[in-house]
């Protein structure tokens, strides 16, 4: 395998690590213009156009619209039909992703000031949330308890969950953790359509007021067009993972750690960042080695040959340093006393610290989410979480005495944006 | 004037509750064409493309990207030329808004399983961000220290204001908010092309994380465009109140606080509920003899006579349902005892609690953000706060002993979606 080498020591580096995060989502007008008709049509024709649709591209005989709901019941069989190494994992998993996100329930607060004025936040879940899984070969039962279990943790009214099943194919882990999860209602709907049918409602699928979860480009353009209409998640782009080790670790372990971020698809993106050289060397050995052994060997090797690098670095400073640059969407720090770096880390999805923590334990059971800020948007954007599911209200609740004293700065200010009404609706209740 | 009067009683309100709050902004494919391709100039020929815009769309006679540029001194001189009514009113909104922001605040948080495995999330501000500020007339000095203040009580590193100066002509009072507020660096440009260069970086503007603040249909379109590029706050539509009052509250009060939301512009919404018919035939009186006293007062009654309604409900019950389904951006509470009602009320942007309470002084100075989800969007998004200027990322620090019980399940987890390398990954580190 031939994994690109770079050094910061080149005078080109810098130009040479741009072409390397080079990625920009093609804009496929087609794709669009095709997505915006779908979305047309079921908002228009509802369930008529749903099962049409559903027909046409998942293949499947279905004429009656309430034939698209699966009942509990078959996610309850899904689940007890299960081996039980895998459901007690999946409990496990479920159990720690739970704990982990009730750390982030936000609650209402409120202040009163000295003349009886009030003034806070009052914190609400949303009503209804759609969760999109994908069909097929990229269904993950992890990303169901992902995207399911923060929205539960948060109080969501109702969570209704869309997935393709085409030519009737069901994945009995996914609707196994839709189960486990306390996912309300599951409809066998996917695709523009699905997204559709989340956005605007049809007489069988209730309007959400927020879309969350992975899919195909047409369910990505989708989601893109609804934003507004309903709240949406952020829209992915390839996996990456950026490791820095300061040579102590087992190369054979980092070269699996990159493996684990290659084998998600041929776009995904992995990097080592370190200040020993030959270490480098040993990594890419490792890799050599190990290669052979994983079913997904040739996606590994495309991926980590078009878009991975071993990146020779002066020292653990540079290497935050250019951490920042490219803000991963996850950061392994394979140091030891990692916590002494953590300060230096501005921008990460998610950061796991010390060489015991692969990132294959964050994306399945440590307990925090692994739906992170892809492509650099970790400079502005945080893994999902319960807060995605929670919204807040300002509360204002003025007394009669600070109705005097905020009043003569809103009319002040009002008169000089030349808005009249407000100022007279702060002055007739100045004299109070 | 002409409001419309509506009933909860007459067998067809729903649909006209639907037509009174149908708005969509409509997609005008020849504006996004042309923001598109000023947002791909300006990406490709940096200050050279920015300088042509300002040239002709601002009548600025810039040559030197230097030129755009305004210093601290312009605005410090801006802020001192203020009466000074102005200027106290300007400082004491400030305080306000900065205090209640402070509350918002979000800070670090981890916790320690008995194994040793630490999990947790890192808070950190954005590094850079940019504020639009419109020119001309609809340019508000409030709206820059409400989009502003929160990022600078979030710990933002650099805050980047641009606004237009067509034909040169400068907002005293803007400029004097963007001292006041903090704001780092003002450039004179505005349009799509200040988006760009905000979002790609220019040799003189420097490119930021993310992009703040209102602007026309041009900035929306450019903001929607580069919308992962960066981050950005919402699009906002027209703004909207809905007032729900017992009856008690004086008419003239309630019709100058539906004023006052009219008065922003002729889409704008204002909307009473009350359960007494008498109060809202005395606030269609109050509505008429006060009109003719607004200096905007055909703004005001165009938009009441378009968008606008008296809707007379059963009870406040039923006028908390009603609110629910419109999601309000503003909602008054003119009624006694409010805060019995707060639990009732599932969405809305802020809620001004009782008779006091007038939207304007939440508007200027109460404290509480005026940034807030219009068209229903209250059903899932939030006032622009603290937590717009701060990101997370996961912490991860698995113990050995950890690595052993999490590799476990991971490896159970990563077989059942057939990824290898995951399973291979936790595998490594579970016998240390």
């Amino acid at each position: 395998m031939n994994i690109r080498r770079l050094s910061t020591r080149q005078p080109d580096f810098n130009s040479q690590l741009d072409r390397l995060l080079a990625f920009e989502a093609t804009q496929d007008h087609q794709l669009d213009a095709t997505v915006a008709a779908i979305l047309a049509d079921v908002r228009t024709r509802g369930d008529v156009a749903l099962l049409e649709y559903t027909r046409r591209f998942d293949r499947m005989e279905v004429h009656d619209s309430a034939a698209l709901e699966l009942p509990p019941a078959v996610l309850l069989a899904a689940f007890e039909g299960l081996p039980a190494a895998q459901r007690a994992a999946l409990e496990q998993a479920a159990q720690r992703v739970t704990a982990y996100h009730q750390k982030q329930l936000q609650v209402s607060w409120s202040y009163t000031e000295t003349d009886g004025t009030l003034l806070g936040q009052q914190i609400t879940p949303l009503d209804r949330v759609g969760l999109y899984v994908p069909g097929g070969k990229a269904a993950y039962p992890s990303s169901v308890l992902m995207n399911a279990l923060p929205a539960k943790v948060a109080g969501v009214g109702e969570l209704i969950m869309v997935v393709p099943t085409p030519d009737g194919v069901r994945n009995a882990l996914v609707l196994a953790a839709a189960h486990l999860a306390g996912v309300d209602r599951v409809f066998t709907i996917g695709g523009a359509q699905a997204i559709a049918a989340l956005a605007y409602g049809t007489a069988t699928v209730p309007r959400v007021d927020k879309i969350v979860g992975p899919g195909n480009a047409y369910v990505a353009a989708a989601k893109r067009r609804v934003f507004g209409v309903v709240g949406i998640d952020m829209v992915a782009g390839p996996s990456e993972i950026l490791v820095i080790c300061d040579g102590q670790t087992d190369p054979d372990w980092i070269a699996m750690d990159l493996f684990s971020q290659a084998e998600h698809d041929e776009l995904a993106q992995a990097i080592l960042l370190t200040p020993d050289v030959a270490f480098a060397t040993a990594v890419a050995q490792s890799a050599d080695r190990l290669l052979a052994q994983m079913p997904r060997c040739e996606i590994i090797r495309t991926a980590l040959e078009n878009r991975g690098a071993l990146i020779d670095v002066a020292d653990l400073d540079e290497a935050c340093v250019i951490s920042n640059r490219i803000a991963p969407e996850h950061l392994e720090l394979s140091v030891a006393d990692p916590q002494q770096w953590l300060p230096k880390i501005k921008h990460a999805g998610a950061i796991f610290l010390g060489c015991y923590t692969s990132e294959s334990l964050g994306d399945y059971c440590a307990g925090p989410n692994h739906v992170l800020p892809t492509s650099g948007t970790a400079r502005f954007s945080s893994p999902l979480g319960v807060y995605d599911f929670q919204k807040r209200s300002s509360l204002i609740q003025v007394s009669a005495q600070g109705a005097g004293m905020l009043g003569e700065i809103a009319e002040v200010l009002a008169l000089g944006e030349g808005l009249h009404a407000h100022a007279q609706s702060a002055r007739f209740r100045m004299g109070s």
